[in-house]
C-alpha cells in the first residue's frame, strides 16, 4: 500500500534513517541529540538540551515548520539526578527554544545510554503540521 | 506554521508541560504515573498501575474521551522481574479499568529509573477521538 | 467516545493486548522482537534484528500494509555496544527487510531490559496507510 511521504535527511547516518518524516499532517522526528553543525557536544545537561532543541528546530524547518508545532515530546535522560539538579536550567534552554511555555506533552525516563557516551539527553518528538 | 491544539494541565509541572494534547482527532498523554490527587504513591506495583490508569481517565476525560479511545500505552517499568511477578494483579487492575481487555498495542520496557524513586511503572498512551 | 478500531492479535499474549491497532490510516504496532513463529530466538542481535522485521512484516500484511507504510520506529537495545559492534549486519538485515535504505524515522536508546532476558532488541513502529 503505497503513501506518500516526504523526508529530511541530515547527519552521519542519513543512509539509514531520516531525521523528520512527513506523512499527511504529521511530523515524525528521529531522536534528537546535543551534537553541533561542527560535530561538538557541550558537557552539560542544559547546554546539550540548547543544542539538541536547535537541531529539533532545524529539522522542523525543512517542512516549514517551527516549534510550536510539536505536540508531543519523550525525554530520555543518561542521569535522572542530573536532570533534576539542574531542571531550572534545563527547562530555561527548552523555554528559550519554545518561546515561552510549550503546549505539549511530556515523557521523562532515564535510558542506560544514549548512541554516544557523552550524552546526556535525547529528545524525540512528534509535531503536527 | 500555526495548527490549533487544546491541552489539559495539571500537577506539580503544569507550567512546563501538558497532561494531554489534542490536534485534530489524535490526543497525546503524557506518560501518567502512580501519584494519586492527595499526592501519595502505593507500594506495588499492580497498586501503582490503578492509580496511573485513574490519572489516564482523568486526563481523557478532560477531552471527552474514555479509555476505548485509547490505542496505544507503552510501559515503561523499574523491574521487569516484578512486573511478570505481579502481572496477573497489574493486568488485573487494567482490565479493570479498561472495562475488559482492551483494543491497544503495548510496548514494554524496563528503564533505570522514572521521575521519582518510589515509581515502578509508567504508561505512556496515545488516544485517538 | 466511540471511535472505529482494527486490531491484530496473536502470540501468548494476545488476550491482554494487540500486535496491531488501527484507527483512521494510523496503524500503531506493538514493540516487536526475535521471537520466530516456533518460539525460537537466535542468539545474535543481527538475527534477532531479521526475525523482529519478520514479526513486523506479519503484523503489517494483516492490514495489507508493507514496510513502505513505517514512518517511525524506536530501537530499544539491551547492549548499546553490542548493536555498534554489530551495527552492519543489524542496519544489513533491516535493508533486506525493507527492501533497501527506508524513509523512515529512528530512535535508539539503550534499556535495562526487554520482556524476555535473551532479546537484545526490541523495534516499535508506527505506520500510516
Amino acid at each position: 500500500m503505497s503513501i506518500k511521504k516526504k523526508t529530511y535527511r541530515s547527519g552521519p547516518y542519513q543512509e539509514y534513517f531520516a531525521q523528520g518524516t512527513q506523512v499527511g499532517n504529521v511530523l515524525y522526528l528521529s531522536g534528537q541529540i546535543g551534537i553541533d553543525q561542527d560535530g561538538k557536544t557541550p558537557t552539560g545537561i542544559a547546554d546539550q538540551t540548547k543544542v539538541t532543541y536547535m537541531n529539533v528546530k532545524d529539522v522542523l524547518s525543512q517542512f516549514g515548520a517551527d516549534m510550536g508545532n510539536i505536540v508531543d515530546e519523550t525525554f530520555f535522560v543518561s542521569d535522572m539526578d542530573e536532570f533534576f539538579g539542574n531542571i531550572e536550567d534545563v527547562y530555561g534552554a527548552r523555554e528559550v527554544a519554545y518561546g515561552g511555555n510549550p503546549e505539549v506533552c511530556q515523557t521523562l525516563v532515564q535510558v542506560v545510554a544514549l548512541a554516544q557516551p557523552e550524552l546526556k539527553i535525547e529528545i524525540k518528538c512528534i509535531a503536527h503540521l
